[in-house]
């Protein structure tokens, strides 16, 4: 059985959770609190050298890291990434703009509030803020006149995007100003076999 | 023709720019001064709407951007990215690791020595010190016993990796302490038809 090293809080592996529930393949989850440094004993750092969850241990006891790298690998022929090449460069475009653009200002702030490290790190909050703003501003104006982010169908990209974007305003961006990416997450809340963030 | 909006200095345009040469494919090449707004013009943000170089327009007008994605489209079906699906999903996790863990702190302590920023950003310069130092950590006991990222070759894994790694010392990281960097180093500029971040 897949084992996926996890944090449950985590954007990152709630992306892995859902598209294993979604794609119905049985997993273990092993809840490591990067907080207490679980991610950083000698044990883990065997499995990803980066110390980070996610963390996929196949079968064979071989891992893979890197959330995005992992949603390709179990979404690689399902109808979650798609055959064409350019709309599959265009599926790694947005999971590339989630981990630069978006994910270290939207869900930075979002993990600094959870772990109350806000006022420690104040001097950093507003090139975040402002950064996470212009992530959510190119977002809402590309789903404005789209259903998802790359073609017609729910992809392993809507997947990356929503993970830290449904859960925005828990680390102080406001949603409402975006009626595009409400919609959205509107959408990709209402695909089959969908699951909340909090759902182990 | 291909048209590459780059930026000469940026590594994440030599990325590009470096497997378009190993690649054999022609392009044009069109500069953007990112240091006096050239890609913030409302003709380039309606290419790119995040506003970033490098973005590879196709021939028939199609843009797509993020240097990591372009890599991907442009190595499909080549000796520069593997047929298996699991050193696939390797080469995307160096990739996001590159993204993620590298680029955000060596390339932009180089570029704030070379725009001269580095005083204006002192507070935030020893973290990313901090963290460029893991990764070159990470990277160097990865290639301890391993001539390249994924597998026996040179893949666009080593091409994203080398971009900014190379010339890391430029933003104050001394490649001194990591010699299976440097041995790696020497590999990939032994690569047939390297081509040096200098050359348009």
């Amino acid at each position: 059985m897949l084992r996926l090293y996890d944090y449950l809080v985590s954007g990152n592996g709630y992306k892995v959770r859902l598209l294993l529930h979604q794609l119905e393949i049985p997993f273990e989850r092993v809840e490591l609190d990067i907080l207490k440094g679980e991610t950083r004993t000698p044990a883990f750092l065997a499995r990803n050298p980066n110390g980070r969850i996610p963390t996929l241990e196949l079968e064979d006891g071989t891992c893979l890291a890197e959330s995005n790298a992992i949603l390709w690998y179990l979404a690689e022929g399902t109808r979650y990434l798609p055959s064409d090449r350019l709309a599959r460069a265009r599926v790694l475009q947005w999971m590339f703009f989630e981990q630069y653009s978006h994910e270290p200002n939207i869900a930075t702030l979002r993990f600094w509030t959870h772990a109350g490290l806000l006022a420690e790190r104040a001097a950093w909050v507003p090139e975040k803020q402002r950064w996470g703003v212009a992530a959510l501003e190119v977002m809402d104006a590309h789903l404005r006149d789209r259903p998802f982010f790359v073609g017609a169908d729910y992809t392993i990209a809507d997947i990356a995007l929503y993970a830290y974007t449904h859960v925005a305003e828990e680390g102080g961006f406001a949603l409402a100003p975006y009626a595009a990416i409400r919609a959205w997450v509107a959408r990709v809340a209402a695909q089959p076999r969908h699951v909340p963030i909090t759902r182990a």
